[in-house]
């Protein structure tokens, strides 16, 4: 999408570890018209396969997920980062590790939230290695829900995770995908 | 506002401690299209005001600033709640308290997204003692920039930290306003 892609290009900033920082207009200070252009797109891709639950993980998936389920008229499910003293019954759960924080934690999603008749879009603003989005597919399998694809802000290419969940038949869209990131020039797939 | 009153009478879940849990539309699942209800109520009730910011905390504030932001075409700022790889530059922090959870933690924003030219609109989930909110204000006075007031989902009132901020001057409105739980039983204020 040319619209985030050139945004990237203005307003990220590569820190080292091949760390795109986009706190510009994505997951610190939130650019919401931005984002709704970005649901209009992911809208478009998956208009037709019956969504009816976005799926994301606590914090920064929240905000482009909430805009995009303002614009697909769907409700939004967001995974919790661990137990709180207001999750109540049963819980569906899976292990994780932050490649940002370099952190194990539990994603926990109330049972209730998710029911074999859902038809699940997982979004999230990163996708490098995977693991946060194996864990979210991992909690959608326990539900008995099924899995429409995910729908990924910026997709990290050179870390592997989208075309090995792309390899198991796993419907993933990336709004912008970085192919390399070459002394801070970052480099796009065509 | 009569629809979130009634919709927390209908799916809201009193627990010990007075504590109400909307995790079924509010800070867990989101009904993005009540969101954008609450966001087309609180941009009429600060019109005219000249509001250029939105700042929020993460987890759950995230989904409701964006939703409003959406209405208000305004973007949108989450303080978070501890430092992270991403986090760089200088910082505006203020230290608080965490009712919910009974924690201490640190609300970090980063300078250059909240400028003296900044007209805020504080925006949260819920309002109890005001410990969230009294940390964000001070985010916003370190900033230099002016404070529109504060957009609550859900205050409870019999808490006083709504009145406390009140009686400072500073206006705090509240889309539910709970005045007594008894025995289960919710009151709003009229």
């Amino acid at each position: 999408m040319e619209l985030l892609e050139n945004r990237i290009l203005k307003d990220g900033v590569v820190l080292p570890g091949s760390i795109v920082k986009v706190g510009g207009f994505l997951n610190h200070q939130i650019d919401v018209r931005l984002l709704l252009e970005m649901g209009k797109e992911v809208s478009r891709l998956f208009s037709g396969d019956g969504v009816t639950k976005l799926l994301t993980v606590e914090a920064s998936g929240i905000a482009i997920a909430t805009a995009f389920g303002a614009v697909m008229d769907v409700p939004v499910l967001f995974a919790k980062k661990h137990g709180t003293s207001n999750l109540s019954g049963d819980m569906l759960c899976a292990r994780t590790h932050s490649y940002t924080h370099n952190t194990e934690y539990n994603m926990i999603v109330e049972k209730q939230y998710l029911k074999p008749c859902d038809r699940v879009l997982i979004v999230d603003d990163f996708l490098a290695n995977g693991a946060a989005l194996n864990s979210l597919i991992d909690i959608v399998n326990q539900a008995g829900a099924s899995l429409a694809g995910c729908a990924i802000a910026i997709e990290k290419g050179f870390q592997g995770g989208g075309d090995r969940l792309r390899e198991k038949g796993i419907r993933v869209e990336s709004l912008a995908l970085i192919d390399s990131i070459d002394g801070g020039n970052i480099r796009f797939r065509r």
